[in-house]
């Protein structure tokens, strides 16, 4: 039995006039789309993570804007706009700098030509994104071609989901991997659960949508596949590059880096140019998002056997003396980098200052 | 509002001549006791991880042969007993070493005498664990005791549960925690999650009710941690250690000891002589266990909010493409450990020798 192709996926979509996006915080178990009708659901949506990715937080933030203008497109609201979207997420540079772009299109306009001019640029961000992601792809294929050993599939690994679901086409850390499938390698693909939020299997579920093999794994298990000679290649995206290389990425991001290091296996970041923050020097000076104990705390409510169970570390459900630790990113030192590819190109980690040129 | 303290835990006790076991895999929501009667139940009970911990899996197993002689203590059943029993695990060194002293002991008894004398050995075989697990407590705490500063708790990390409920008393990881805090140093433990079968929650479990702090945290954090100097030491238990000081233990462990070691932080391995296995040289020899692939996609039967879903990574529940990679145990290299704490001291990773002379 084969199934029929499914459709591209697309997690951020105009329909008409409206916004519409995929509900991630659902999958897989069910593929709701919500319409985005305000900026204030547009914030609601990248705190609440119903949006994830860095370079989705972008375009819908950029969309975020376009639908303040059409509420009221003073500058007043203008301002409280940006605001409202800039507090949602500390980590992604993205969105801060699709913010950063709105803002700068919009302010000399008049408020009667805002509404229409801010449509167009969110429009246009998004097509950037998928073109960037694309041109990505195929320079990750480049590096990837020649990992390919006859009579055994490439076997790559990646990290949360830096997938379709995470931009608004190709992914980043998923471009080389759609792109080499599309050029008739044969891939297999390690995919790290993620916890605490299990985007791993996100990437499962869009993987496996396109007809790539892949394996779910605990994180834990990403050493022993990686020390074991089980793995060609790592890709993983970014949420912000530093100046220096170094790269902020979901949490366990850095343990894959270290155990890549010392396999000798290469590790690549994904990512469009516009990720890399020429403004944080390195990895220091990158803000680490704390979000909220009950992630931890709450996931762990299920009996080993995979039943739901209600949290009750001590009798009567009191868990006041079990705190829990939840940083949501990492910062991979550049050194640990074999390359990060960008829509120009791969590029050394200590090398990023060519883009400034 | 103080609790009272909790009365000493023991995961499998005498009662009378009835053997039982704390059924871990309903922990921390239900505390279930069950009686083992049977040979075949004790088999049970190690390869379904109601026991779970190489001590502990020992002490299991050498009671497993005493409940086989009241069956029949014939020749042919002392070998299927052995047998079944060593067939249920494949990893912990514990489980061979209590079957061999089982047999070496019972073999050239008369089948009259083998009860009596197999239930005294698996008593001996209980108090001797404990002893040895109270001995590497006050030899680890000799080493945690020079790390701990003014003016704020000694941070400590550990993974998965090398606790009491992994032993017959006081745990080995744990032990030296237990000692601390025994001994009034302040402590506070970050207690890794321990994908895919969460084991984390029984260490977080069994430290609250001890009154010790505790921040439960997803396995990818420790790299984020370790690296932000939020932590003063990692200790772990082992469930193998070869003759070059290579220890296997819970998948994950590598992961800590890259991190740690990156971050120049001791990295404790804490284990009883008998977990050393000085016929298999290295880490290469020790077979990993593969676990069910369930483990990984089950527990994947969550949304993001923890409310439980059934697994549907496809319509109609089809998950026939997303296969799982599930290795129980990883490899760390003696190079990435600081000492391993046994009970007769801590010792360097490459002078595991001396113990044979």
């Amino acid at each position: 039995m084969t199934r029929a192709p499914a459709p591209p996926l697309h997690p951020i979509t105009m329909d008409g006039d409206a916004v519409r996006i995929l509900d991630q915080t659902r999958l897989p178990w069910s593929e709701a789309w919500l319409t985005l009708e305000t900026c204030a659901q547009a914030a609601h949506a990248i705190r609440g993570m119903q949006v994830r990715g860095a370079p989705l937080i972008g375009a819908t933030a950029a969309w975020g804007m376009a639908l303040a203008m059409r509420e009221d497109a003073s500058d007043d609201h203008l301002a409280n706009a940006a605001g409202e979207l800039a507090a949602t997420r500390p980590t992604a540079v993205n969105l801060a700098w699709a913010l950063a772009r709105m803002n700068t299109l919009l302010r000399p306009l008049s408020s009667s030509d805002r509404p229409a001019a801010a449509n167009r640029e969110a429009r246009r961000i998004c097509a950037e994104d998928a073109r960037a992601n694309a041109a990505i792809g195929q320079h990750g294929l480049e590096l990837l071609r020649p990992l390919a050993r006859a009579g055994r599939p490439l076997r790559l690994m990646t990290h949360c989901n830096a997938g379709i679901l995470a931009t608004t086409a190709h992914g980043t850390a998923t471009a080389p991997i759609y792109a080499a499938h599309a050029a008739g390698l044969e891939v297999e693909v390690f995919v790290s659960e993620t916890r605490p939020r299990n985007q791993g299997m996100l990437t499962a579920w869009e993987l496996d949508r396109a007809g790539i093999p892949c394996a779910l794994m605990a994180d834990n298990a990403s050493g022993h596949l990686l020390m074991s000679g089980e793995v060609d290649a790592v890709l993983v995206g970014a949420d912000r590059i530093a100046a220096n290389g170094d790269t902020a990425n979901k949490v366990g991001t850095l343990l894959k880096a270290l155990a890549a290091r010392e396999a000798a296996v290469p590790f690549y970041v994904c990512a469009p140019v516009s990720t890399i923050d020429h403004a944080t020097p390195g990895g220091a000076s990158i803000p680490i998002e704390e979000r909220e104990a009950l992630e931890v705390l709450s996931i762990q409510g299920l009996t080993t056997h995979g039943t739901p169970a209600t949290l009750s570390l001590r009798p009567g459900g009191d868990t006041s003396g079990i705190a829990a630790s939840n940083p949501a990113f990492d910062v991979t030192p550049a050194r640990f980098i074999t390359a990060i590819i960008t829509e120009r190109g791969p590029l050394p980690p200590d090398g990023l200052s060519v883009l400034q040129r």
